[in-house]
């Protein structure tokens, strides 16, 4: 049955089956219905498109299900969400794909709501040449709101994790790297490949910040992810919060043998998909964040000046790339 | 300036230029916020692909911003959407697209979100090899809740408009219209070509509803929009609401001078894309409503039965065909 194609299948044989994705007070129709009480919601789409994002040579449906969902999460937990609600699933597929993937491809998605919480309110679906998803993603926004325009000079700039390796895990599935990967150990190969294909944002983080506050007056946080990498997520800090970030590259918290290299940086700076939170705090609040939080790292401070990007103590010339979508 | 194509453009000068056309007031930021208190919230997810949907032989790209946000609407509409919020826009485009084609799609967007309301709350963008649009909107639920399983035996089904228009807008602009076109008169091509390009959805119907309504305890109407054709519009009024629909073939008001024979029966009932709200209203309640909105047609009524749709006083043998998007 996995094994049938879409267009054998016929489109109303594919709606009863992905109905069964949503829960059972949802009905089909024209659309999601959703009950608010006086609250900030927070909305996100983002798109993965085949050969963009994605083909099944480096991911597998299930997987590519799975960061569908938690991607577009990480653009909710970076602005404060505390609660998801569900999403929207836009679905373009090529009509000679198999039940096989779509169900692998929801059954993914649907381990990610169980895990963060959320259902399946509705989408749409409809043929094209590649594959391409588009998930909006709607969640409540909590006591804090973390914006990326934020910051303040004088807060130390935090990061949830190290970065680099899903960049990393996306290199060794396109067997596209040109380092000498023999020394890489098991375990950094692991941890790359998992990082490419199951990104876990972490969701608890503002807990902790929420735990190490010590007036309940300040509200607004400088954050964002760095999905597009770790130079962009600082860069737009800066730019939006209208301040300079000082990084020590000492400072930053590398994967256990994590290699040294030009390369290496290039990829831990620019390499994007890393779904970590990068954020700012007062110092006195930094300093009790960093103790509640021991898989957070403090990796430079804002100052006064133009808004910029400065790295020191870097033994490599870091250039001001970014992560392009095109 | 509109001539460059979006490779050489670069994303960031593309969000910068996108970004004109959000309010003021919304930030650029990782997601997009909204402030709501307790309603009940419409979230509506449509699709459109090229060369499944549109391709720019036939359909200029500021009537199909226009009708990626009326298409969309028209499902708020249909179950009764007082207030629009906004959309967010998930473009996937290909690098050697023209800035002129994505400045011409906002700008038909913009004009809809002017005229229906809301604004552009946010949205992704990404590279493919086909253009491909991805829309949710979200709007407010308004006293009435209008839902495909409402509708009750004895209800008369009510049309706001015609039908087959849009089908044939698409075969003309396609050059793929096997019938003998040179009778039809000149108003008719130029209101189907609207109808393709420029949809409509009577966003004013739900008004008089209401005001041909006798008992405020009545809030639940059957309803849907006809975007996969008449048929299958009245087919899952039937089905969700578990009765028998027979429409009057005598009844259905036909676009002035719209020809008669099997194929024009064919696009009138199969065709889609019509967004005309198809719904049922118990018989004095509809009486009333006739009376004061002229554009819609009393076509049928429920009976108690086996979810079908039956068609009387037809001269032609319509097929249970529906509209497929595979």
């Amino acid at each position: 049955m996995d094994n049938e194609r879409i267009k054998d299948l016929g489109e109303k044989e594919l709606i009863i089956r992905l109905s069964k994705y949503m829960p059972k007070n949802q009905t089909k129709d024209d659309c999601a219905s959703l009950s608010i009480a006086h609250e900030n919601l927070l909305i996100n789409t983002d798109l993965m498109v085949e050969d963009t994002h994605f083909n099944d040579k480096i991911i597998h449906p299930k997987d590519l299900g799975w960061k569908s969902v938690t991607t577009n999460y990480s653009d909710l937990i970076s602005s404060g969400c505390v609660e998801f609600i569900g999403i929207n699933i836009g679905l373009i597929i090529n009509p000679e794909t198999k039940w096989y993937w779509i169900k692998e491809f929801y059954e993914g998605a649907c381990e990610a709501l169980k895990y963060y919480g959320g259902v399946i309110l509705g989408g749409d679906c409809s043929k094209g040449r590649k594959t391409a998803i588009s998930v909006t993603a709607i969640g409540l926004q909590g006591e804090l709101s973390l914006r990326r325009y934020s910051s303040r000079p004088e807060e130390i700039i935090i990061t949830t994790g190290y970065h680099g390796l899903s960049k990393l895990g996306y290199l060794l599935k396109k067997s596209k790297i040109n380092e000498d990967i023999s020394k890489l150990t098991r375990e950094l190969i692991s941890q790359s490949l998992n990082s490419f294909q199951r990104p876990k944002p972490k969701r608890d983080f503002l807990q902790n910040i929420i735990k190490s506050r010590l007036s309940t007056d300040h509200v607004e946080i400088g954050c964002t992810d760095s999905s597009d990498g770790l130079y962009q997520a600082i860069s737009d800090l800066a730019a939006t919060s209208n301040c300079k970030a000082i990084i020590d590259y000492r400072k930053l918290p590398k994967y256990k043998n994590w290699p040294n290299g030009n390369n290496w940086d290039e990829y831990y700076f620019y390499g994007g998909e890393d779904y970590e939170l990068i954020f700012s705090l007062p110092k006195d609040w930094a300093k009790r964040y960093l103790n509640l939080d021991k898989t957070s790292y403090e990796i430079g401070k804002f100052i006064k000046g133009l808004p910029s990007v400065e790295i020191i103590n870097s033994p490599l010339a870091i250039q001001g790339n970014s992560y392009s979508h095109f």
